[in-house]
């Protein structure tokens, strides 16, 4: 069998000047980046601003578990099904941050013969996106501490500064770190730490802007720290904001690239889906719709998480409307939340997947919720069987949602021809009556419980003491009006990991909320939310190479 | 009068597939980064091996002084002119970094209407070779500490290792820190500190190799740390060579861009002059070497400096054998070094100018040491008098180089014109018979002594205790056979930055030598060498921006 990058290597590529010609992206709207990437200007909107907007796909999964659902690939593989059957469509789709891909990862661009190519350029530094926003992420940390160096004209606390550093690294040793050492030129000492540059607020607002203004405007507002007197004080407050505009003008623009079948695709932002939304980009997403009749797109982890912060936060700031949301399993994967251990996935397991099928169910429910129609894409395994599929399919049905078997993995398009043809079907007979879940008028509060009640299925919220200051706060300073991005465990409906299925009775400790004032939400944290992830005992890094002549090995 | 952006914004700038094509650079050894910037495939290189070799000119300078040489300038300026009096010619040049842009330079394009364009591309991320340098390195820390955290099977002594991490920003809060703190799960408690990217091992190393084979090799012998035992630790013992190697797959291509008289420029690496060897990339000068008759390169800050270590350090691993060099002076910047402050400069002041000149005079004097010819181009002021210009040309005439004005800043290539033809007939009229000063297989302290008397003109070198132990350990080590790479101020012929002119009767402390395995030299330390720059008081950062139409203001 084939190895993912053998697969994306043998890929024949068409020069992305083609692809984007197709698509009928001007030639002077395309800025190159080698013969297969391009970023796309943002004039393209303002010349089809008259356009009317494609169908938007929205695909999501059931709770992640060891044994893969296939999300990503899912995505890919059902834009090329749709192209298949003489659909007009693109993907949309984050992009891979470097840190996961030396760690366990080894790459993030789909599988089989459903990728996004060149896979090697996508997984390592692409077009420089997550570069821009380390290096924004990082002038505005070292204006902020040359500040405090300088004299603190602004009386910043420098025990409440609330603005890390970050970099594209799973780096476990700058989690906690103390700097400003080493005596009076070095600057003043403090307690400090690095996240992963995906969990910036920069790239939350970089995937949620819609202009350059839009833009610019999130970024001045950013809160880095807290004076003396409690004030925010805010990124324009360092004269901070042009700079750090002027650091993203080309990480604002969409990047084209296309899948193994030549099916166009927007690679472009990637928030980390636990602290941020984890969505790709709103100017991608938009732009995929003036140019298309379907856009597929992502949002990371289950539908707990991705598709709810996809519906309240993206859909909300952006004025989208999804019609249509698939929602991706595997047999395996549900036996899996139905108790059986990952070396048993192999056996048949009528009576565990009935078990584990309450977790599909819920995130059916949910989609259906938010006014959205969903069909369930059920990734075939060699080892599901028949009395399994079957079982799914009449399940999925009694929820009002059609299942139907994807082979995008092993079959590339050819084998999401049939997901393609229920998604458009669906789209065509079922309209859209899309609205977000809260209003963000409403208190932090009741919001909280909106999500943990009818999302999560949950009893209600515990709010620690911290927590309960902090909202205070928050309302004080009349921050509190914004849509709440949950941090919560992607491996659980609930806010404990090892609640499989579809757990009830449950409450969900909220124990810090935190404001993107520039991403324009409220982080709510539940349990431990690592935004800095460390490297296993063995890096996939260790495996990697190129040779003399460009073989790419180590990658997958 | 017209800034530096704008007159960058206005340049007519070709596409540059045409600049390429001129070069004869194929279509297929081209990877646009947008229409006006590109990478250059090393397969230039097999096709063209029997193409002969063009001339190496380069641009060095007297030691720096507040009151500016235009360096830069006029490499790019000689460059357009050599282009107007009908010779085909490149220019190649280091790439900016970022850090001090933000800080007090705000940007390294070049000056006036001799820049290479597109400047504010150039100066911000450009094509990405420093993000990728920075990922390297940082991802070569992250193994290292991970190890630690990992059971530590190399028994490598944490307070023995050599391998800091790097930022591309002006952060002095990074320069000593404590990482791994926070308990068990988080690494290992040590001191640690960050340096500026360009100031990375891996920078100077992406800058000496000659091929992608040569680059893994170098990568793979860095040494990251000692064992209790004082075994030195390499980057290859981590099995970290191939993916340091695959992150710099494309930071190893040359970058094309062009002056703003469309004369095509390689921009590529860009070491610290002080710390490192300071010269742009081994493969741009190759590349242009085999495409032009005319290569203009350049090598950091004064020629005790920049020149000394292209000569021994590049030159010598690259093989390459420099035609001419050209010494940029100005003469308020040697009436400065006479002893003239700041605001006197515009007053003519011949007494100044002739104990100022004794530093060009050393500088003269030290190229010609190496057996390259020499021609010294004063860049000329509106309050240049008559006689302070006479007085230099005889004086650089009695020293056995012609002087020729340059007016590249204010008037582009046809200011240049006059330099253009003394350099060519320096070149036809006086064959080179380069050689370095020492062999690397001399002792440590006889290359250092070598050094410190025949460039710098100092009586000896003084060796701390700390130094003479290291120089020991290295010798046992077996590492001493290596070109030396000073790090010296730039300031001074000598190593205390007050003393200006042409001081006589000094030694040269070195306090430290430490190892670059991988980049094949040892690093000399004297005096105090910051390796990460802080902001001041008012950075430069403050002042830029971009507005919705995208111009583009603060870039100078």
């Amino acid at each position: 069998m084939k190895t993912d990058v053998q697969i994306a290597q043998e890929a024949k590529m068409l020069p992305i000047e083609e692809v984007a010609k197709k698509l009928g992206i001007e030639r002077n709207e395309l800025e190159l980046y080698g013969d297969y990437k391009a970023k796309v200007s943002l004039d393209v909107f303002k010349r089809l601003e008259n356009n009317p907007d494609g169908k938007l796909i929205l695909v999501t999964a059931i709770n992640p578990t060891p044994a893969g659902e296939g999300k990503t690939t899912t995505n890919i593989g059902l834009s090329m099904g749709l192209n298949k059957i003489g659909e007009k469509a693109i993907t949309t789709l984050r992009e891979p941050s470097l840190g996961p891909c030396f760690g366990v990862k080894g790459g993030a661009a789909g599988g089989g013969y459903a990728q996004v190519v060149p896979m090697e350029d996508i997984n390592l530094h692409f077009t420089g996106d997550i570069h821009a926003i380390t290096t924004a992420h990082n002038l505005l940390a070292a204006l902020l501490d040359n500040h405090l160096h300088q004299g603190n004209k602004l009386n910043i606390d420098p025990r409440k500064i609330v603005w890390k550093r970050v970099l594209d690294m799973n780096d476990r040793a700058l989690r906690n770190i103390v700097v400003g050492l080493g005596g009076k030129g070095n600057g003043v000492p403090r307690e400090d730490g690095f996240d992963i540059s995906v969990a910036s607020e920069i790239m939350a607002i970089l995937c949620l802007a819609t202009s350059l203004e839009d833009l610019k405007e999130r970024l001045g507002n950013m809160i880095v720290a807290y004076t003396y007197d409690d004030e925010p004080v805010r990124a324009k407050d360092l004269n901070a904001t042009g700079a750090l505009t002027l650091l993203l003008k080309d990480a604002i623009k969409p990047n084209l690239v296309q899948t193994v079948e030549n099916t166009p695709a927007f690679i472009h932002g990637g928030p980390f889906a636990n602290i941020a939304h984890g969505c790709n980009s709103v100017m991608a997403t938009k732009m995929a719709l003036k140019l298309a009749d379907y856009v597929v797109t992502e949002a990371g982890f289950g539908a707990d998480l991705g598709a709810e912060k996809f519906f309240n936060i993206k859909c909300r700031f952006a004025g989208l409307k999804p019609d249509c949301a698939v929602v991706v399993a595997t047999v395996r994967a549900l036996k899996n939340h139905g108790g059986v251990e990952k070396d048993k996935l192999n056996e048949e397991n009528l009576e565990a997947l009935e078990k584990g099928f309450r977790n599909l169910e819920k995130h059916i429910e949910n989609v259906q919720k938010f006014g959205v129609p969903v069909v369930v894409a059920i990734n075939r395994f060699p080892t599901d069987t028949e009395k399994e599929l079957n079982f799914l399919f009449e399940k999925c049905k009694e929820n009002g949602a059609e299942a139907v078997i994807s082979e995008v993995w092993a079959k590339g398009g050819e084998g999401g021809k049939e997901l393609a043809n229920k998604v458009v079907e669906t789209i065509e007979n079922k309209p859209s009556e899309f609205k977000p879940l809260y209003d963000e008028n409403d208190s932090i509060k009741e919001k909280l419980q909106k999500i943990v009640k009818e999302v999560y299925g949950g009893n209600g919220v515990v709010f620690t003491k911290k927590c309960e200051k902090q909202i205070k706060e928050i309302e004080k300073l009349g921050l509190d009006k914004m849509p709440i991005c949950m941090a919560k465990t992607q491996y659980s409906l609930s806010d404990d990991p090892t609640l499989k299925g579809r757990p009830k009775d449950f409450k969900v400790t909220v124990r810090e909320v935190r404001v993107s004032a520039g991403a324009k939400f409220l982080v709510a944290l539940t349990g431990d939310i690592m935004t800095m992830p460390g490297l296993p005992k063995v890096p996939a890094a260790n495996n990697m190479d190129i040779s003399s002549d460009g073989e790419i090995t180590g990658l997958f």
